[in-house]
């Protein structure tokens, strides 16, 4: 609360409340944004759900496929918004991606491989509910290569084989911070997904190998969507036709700005 | 034989011979270096080693392990020497790497990637033998992963699990053209290879991450061991030393030549 009273101050018309049922029942709450730690996600969406409001929530939306599909009920039902906080979808490339392929441009896409190499210590792991089964639900495929997985699959559609290999080499902790993941799409891709919380820097990476083009993003790890990309045609002679396209597309998309404030501005004009 | 009688004049003492036999006759010869198709190498190697001479063979060394082995024992058993071409091992970066790992500046291995992102088209399959299970002998994974894969437990040491997705997404081949590989190193290293010959241009790219340093290479195709390295300390307390390591060692290594130019140097330093 002292944190909270400190934040409070700084942003006209908030208020720091401890109070949970106090939330549930005002009405002038339309909508919450769920920060809690991971077992807490389910149990606290679902009343805010029930309650009759709007509910933001971090990741992971739950720890098992059944809760969160509960929670989509509810969501349907009650005729709220449920919107897990997938905020790698708003950078500025996914969304150019996205557009090329819809465009037909791209063609079919080949091969993706995906990097999540962070550098998460001892003192990440302080904290009583990390690194646990029971706390956390899951370990580094789950907390932090969560975003990746999603852009994997928000450009490349359904994935319909997944192999892995997980291991705790990093840190002392009950979860898995390291892993291989191969996948293959519905569509044919084949992707790689390489994670670990035990490399000397943050680094994400998306490479998205299509018929026609190349997409490569720079190493950002918590924005890869934002930044400059490679665009490369495999016809050397359409690269400056590419160039032009993907200008001229960028343009009329969001502002370079991270991913939390493109998400929030979606879901106020969806409201 | 005009190709070979062109070449033949530009290099003193050098002659053009298209009789096998007379070659595998002659005394003088002490080294055949064998640059035919994959599917003449085994029978090839194996009358020149069973003639006395030394060896060098293109990749792939044989299309199947048994035959591998039959040439490793002749090798054995006539005291002459065979070398397969992986001229990969000799880049700067991998020595160097090498280098850290036996000093165990390194620390445990945790995760290494591997991505061989090269772009092939039809022409180059319009050579009779290419892209065919007899001729070839294999896909992109024995004829242009194979280097990368070689440097992979070169560094990391035994494979002990493979799991892989392979397809025919590019060109229309027998073998595949693009794959997802993981694979687990018996010291516990977990290993990600993403491979295809569907990109817009040719980059071959490792990185290493150790318990103590993170290693990146740069995009060079075909000596991915040569150029800038990234060597990233992950206490970074500790960097000015690892880069005084580094620097003090490579000056004692070779120059910065191509991979073939250093693996013929240490050929003749074994002879």
């Amino acid at each position: 609360m002292k944190k909270a009273n400190i934040l409070s101050k700084q942003i006209p018309e908030s208020k720091a409340i401890d109070n949970f049922d106090f939330i549930l029942k005002d009405k002038e709450i339309d909508i919450v944004d769920i920060c809690l730690p991971p077992y807490m996600h389910f149990s606290t969406a679902l009343k805010f759900l029930k309650s009759g409001k709007h509910v933001i929530c971090e990741k992971p939306l739950s720890t098992s496929v059944k809760e969160a599909e509960e929670l989509i009920d509810y969501s349907n039902k009650n005729k709220v918004n449920l919107y897990p906080v997938f905020q790698y979808r708003y950078g500025k490339n996914i969304k150019t991606l996205k557009y090329l392929i819809n465009e037909n441009i791209t063609g079919i896409p080949i091969k993706a491989s995906s990097e999540v190499h962070w550098k998460r210590d001892e003192k990440y792991y302080n904290v009583s509910w990390r690194g646990t089964w029971k706390g956390e639900g899951g370990g580094v495929i789950l907390i932090h290569a969560i975003h990746s997985h999603d852009i994997l699959s928000f450009v490349l559609g359904d994935i319909v084989s997944v192999s892995a290999n997980l291991a705790t080499l990093v840190n002392d902790i009950e979860t898995e911070d390291s892993a291989s993941i191969i996948m293959s799409a519905k569509n044919g891709a084949l992707i790689s997904s390489s994670i670990t919380l035990g490399a000397a820097s943050n680094t994400s990476r998306f490479k998205f190998i299509f018929k026609n083009i190349t997409a490569e993003s720079g190493n950002n790890p918590y924005n890869p969507g934002e930044g400059d990309w490679a665009y490369i045609a495999r016809d050397n002679s359409k690269q400056n036709e590419l160039d032009k396209l993907i200008k001229d597309y960028q343009k009329n998309i969001f502002s370079d700005q991270d991913g939390f404030t493109n998400f929030f501005t979606e879901i106020a004009n969806h409201l």
